[in-house]
C-alpha cells in the first residue's frame, strides 16, 4: 500500500506543471506552430520567476530510477502530504452538510466571504484563547498557500521582504509573482531584492537579528518547513521587537503549530504586542489531514496599521470579498467538527502517529551518528550530511535505499548539505525506510 | 420562508465588509487608539479602489426600511444567490467522497492543483464538444470570482483594459487591486484608465467596436450580468476579430452560459480562432447551485501566446500551482456528479425553474408597459424606468412593495435609469413580488 512500483504513473503535485514550464520544451513547441501572437508582453514578474527546478528534478531522477529498477519498492518521504484517514466524526459532519444542501431547509447559497461565524468562533476559542484574537479578525479560507498570495495582493508591490533560509518556497515565489523580489542571481541561488535570514543549527534555527537588514515584510514559518524547528517564546519576542523597531510586518505561517510538543508558542499572538506587527496564516491541512479537502485561515489583527494609520484588516477584508468568495460550506462544516472535543482528540491521535514516525526517522539517523534536527515540534526531519551536497545524498538514498527525500537546497541556499524527510506516511513504510537507511548508512 | 421579517439580522455577502470599509467609521476608530504604526505604506492600488458604495447603500436603505416597517414581508431579488436545493445525486456524491476520506482505501491528500482528471475530462466533454478544448487547458478552481483574480495576477500590471458597461463589478475592482485602472473620477463614475464599452438596448447590448479604442485586455461577460443578454454568434465573431486585429486578449466570463435558451454561443470557443485570443472563466455556482459549495473552472488555450511567443497556459499553470492548491476533492466529486446524464438533467430542471421565475418578472414589467430586457438567456431581468434614476426606482420599489432590487448604476454608469432583478428565488416569492409590482406600477 505504501510502495509504488511505478512511481511515474502518478505525477506528484506541482511537478507536472513545473515539468511543463521547462524552457527547452517550450522552445521546441514554439518552432512547430505560431498562428497568431497577441501583443501582450509576458509579465516581467513571471519572467523573473525561476522554474521550480527542485520537484521536476526530483521527479525526473525518480523516473529514471524506476525505469532502471522496475521492481523496486519505492518509499516516498519527499512531499509533505498527509496519508492517514480523517476521523469519522469530521467526515460525517461534511457528509451531513452536503446532504442538507438537497433539502429546502438545509440549502444555503453564498456564505460570508470571511467564513461562517461558528467556525470563526471555534477557531478563536481553540487556537487563540487568552490572546484577544476576535472572531472578526479571522478570515476562513481554502488554505494557507492561497492566503499567502492573498496577503501578497494586499500589500504594495514595492515592499522589501525577508525570508528564513531555508524555508517553504511559496513565500519567495509569490513575492516574485507580485513583483517584489528582483532578478534571480544564479551564482548565489538568491533573488536580488530578498533578504535571506540564515537559520541553521549554528544559530539555533533563528536568524541573527542584529545583522539582519530592515525589510518591510518578514515571512516567518514556525514550526519551520523544512527544518521542523519551532521558535521559542524568547526568540519570537525578539522577532516582534525587531519588527516593531523597524516598522515591519511579520507574516507568520503557523501551519504546523498543532505539532508543537514543548513550550514553544503555537501562535505569534502569544507574544505581547504581536497584534501590532503580525499577520498569522494557518491551516487545517496538516493538522486535520485536509490537504485535499482545503481549509485554512488568516488572522489580521485590528491593531495592525499602515503608516498612515489605516487598519490593514479593512483592506484585507476587501481583498477577501473581491478576490475570494469564501471556503466551501461543506468543508467549513468539517472544520467545525475538527474543533469539537471529540474531533480534536481524534486528530491528536493522528498527529501523534505522524510524530511517532518522525521519532523513528530521527532515531534512525541518530543511531548512525548523523546530526538530525526537527521531528519534535514539526513533522519534518532535517538531516545533515557533512561533506556531501544535498543532491549527492538524495541520489545515494534513492539509488541504494529506494527512498525519495527532498534535497535541502530546494528550500534555499542554506539547505546545502541537508535533506528533508517527511514524517507523513504509513507506519510500515516508515519502518521499512528506517531498516533500509540503517543498512545503508 | 422566502420573506425575511428582520432583514438586518443577516448581513448579505460583501456588505458587512463594505460597510466596515467606510472611511468615516475608520476615521473615528483611528482617533481612539494608535499604539503603534508600521512603516508600511498603504498600497496605492487599494487606495484607488472605491468603496463598494452600492451594496452597503442598499443594505442601509433596507435596514432603515425594516426599522420603520418591522412587520413588512421583505422580498429580496437583489443579490443573485441561488435558492433551490441541489439534486440528491450530486450531494450524495459529495457525501460519499467525504466519508471515503475516513477509510484507508479512500483517503486522498493533495490532488493536482489543476483539478482531477475525470472532472476536467467531463467538463471538456460536456461544455466544449467540437471545440477542441483539451483536458490540460482546463483549470478547475474554487469559483469564477477567484479565477478572475488569478488571471489578473498572471498578467502584467501595466496592461490596459476594457469592460462592458454595465457589467459585473469584480472585473474592475480586481483590475484596480493589481494596479491597472488608474484613479477614480467621481464626476464620470469611471476609472481613468479603463475603457467602458457601452452595451445598452440602443446597440443590442453589444459595444460599437468601430469606436472602441484598442486595449490589451477585454473583459466580456455573456450572458451578461446584469442585463441578462447573451451575445450572438455574429457579435462574438466580431469581438474575436477585433481582439485578433488588436493583439488583445478577451477574458470571457461564461458563468451563466448554461441558462442560454437560444442559438447564442455558450462558449467563446464556438467562434473559430477564439483559442488564439481568449481565456474563458466559468462556474458551477449558478448552473448547479454551488454558490456556497465553490467550484469553477478556467480554460487557457495552448494557442494563446504572449507577444514573444511564450504560451500563456504555462504561466497560468504556474500561478495555479503557486497561488492556489486545487479545489476541494469533496466538491470536485460533486462537480463530476453534476455532469453525469442524471445530474445534468436534474440541474436543467432547476435552471428551468429559475427561468420561469424570470419570465414571470419579465411579463410583470411588460404588462405595465415598461421596457424590460434579459430573462431569456440569463437569470437576470433588466428594467428601464425612463425619467427616473436607478436609486429613485430602487427606493420606490422598496418603500411601496417591500422588494429589494439592485439599482443599475451599481454595474456602471450606463446602468442609470435601470434596475436589475434576480430570478433566483422561491416561486412563491417571485409570484408575490409580481403581484406587488403590478399593483405598484
Amino acid at each position: 500500500m505504501c510502495y509504488q512500483l511505478s512511481s511515474c504513473a502518478f505525477i506528484p503535485r506541482a511537478i507536472s506543471v513545473q515539468l511543463s514550464t521547462n524552457q527547452t520544451s517550450f522552445k521546441s513547441d514554439r518552432a512547430q506552430r505560431v498562428d497568431h501572437l497577441t501583443k501582450i508582453p509576458r509579465s516581467v514578474n513571471m519572467e523573473s520567476l525561476q522554474n521550480g527546478y527542485l520537484f521536476p528534478e526530483i521527479f525526473m531522477r525518480e523516473c529514471l530510477y524506476a525505469k532502471r529498477n522496475p521492481h523496486a519498492r519505492l518509499i516516498r518521504l519527499g512531499i509533505g502530504d498527509t496519508t492517514e484517514p480523517i476521523p469519522d466524526i469530521i467526515t460525517s459532519a461534511m457528509a451531513k452538510q452536503a446532504l442538507a444542501l438537497s433539502t429546502a431547509q438545509g440549502y444555503k447559497g453564498y456564505g460570508p466571504e470571511q467564513g461562517n461565524r461558528e467556525l470563526k468562533r471555534a477557531i478563536a476559542e481553540t487556537f487563540y484563547q487568552d490572546m484577544q484574537v476576535k472572531e472578526n479578525e479571522i478570515f476562513v479560507s481554502d488554505g494557507a498557500q492561497c492566503d499567502i498570495s492573498r496577503v501578497q495582493m494586499l500589500l504594495d508591490d514595492s515592499l522589501s521582504i525577508a525570508v528564513q533560509d531555508p524555508t517553504f518556497p511559496a513565500y519567495i515565489d509569490s513575492s516574485i509573482i507580485v513583483g517584489r523580489g528582483g532578478r534571480f542571481k544564479a551564482e548565489s541561488g538568491k533573488y536580488k531584492k530578498i533578504v535571506y535570514m540564515k537559520c541553521g543549527a549554528e544559530n539555533n534555527f533563528f536568524p541573527n537579528l542584529s545583522t539582519t537588514p530592515r525589510t518591510d515584510l518578514i515571512f516567518f514559518c514556525s514550526p519551520n518547513n523544512p527544518t521542523g524547528s519551532a521558535a521559542s517564546q524568547q526568540q519570537l519576542k525578539q522577532l516582534v521587537e525587531f519588527a516593531k523597531a523597524n516598522g515591519s510586518i511579520i507574516i507568520y505561517d503557523a501551519a504546523y503549530a498543532a505539532y508543537i510538543s514543548d513550550e514553544s508558542p503555537r501562535s505569534i499572538f502569544e507574544i505581547p504586542g504581536a497584534k501590532e506587527v503580525a499577520i498569522e496564516i494557518s491551516s487545517f491541512s496538516k493538522f486535520a489531514g485536509f490537504t485535499g479537502v482545503r481549509l485554512g485561515w488568516t488572522v489580521v489583527p485590528e491593531e495592525l496599521l499602515y503608516a498612515n494609520g489605516y487598519p490593514m484588516i479593512k483592506d484585507y477584508d476587501r481583498i477577501v470579498c473581491t478576490c475570494f468568495n469564501g471556503a466551501s460550506n461543506i468543508v467549513q462544516a468539517g472544520g467545525l467538527a475538527c474543533l469539537t472535543p471529540q474531533g480534536f482528540q481524534a486528530l491528536k491521535r493522528t498527529m501523534r502517529y505522524y510524530m511517532e514516525n518522525a521519532k523513528i526517522l530521527v532515531d534512525t539517523f541518530k543511531s548512525v551518528g548523523l546530526k538530525v534536527y526537527g521531528g519534535k515540534n514539526g513533522p519534518y526531519v532535517w538531516v545533515q550530511f557533512p561533506g556531501l551536497s544535498s543532491w549527492q545524498v538524495f541520489d545515494q538514498i534513492l539509488e541504494r535505499a529506494a527512498i525519495v527525500t527532498v534535497p535541502g537546497t530546494g528550500f534555499g541556499p542554506a539547505g546545502e548539505g541537508y535533506i528533508r524527510l517527511s514524517a507523513f506516511g504509513h507506519r510500515e513504510c516508515v519502518l521499512e525506510a528506517s531498516r533500509r537507511l540503517t543498512k545503508l548508512l
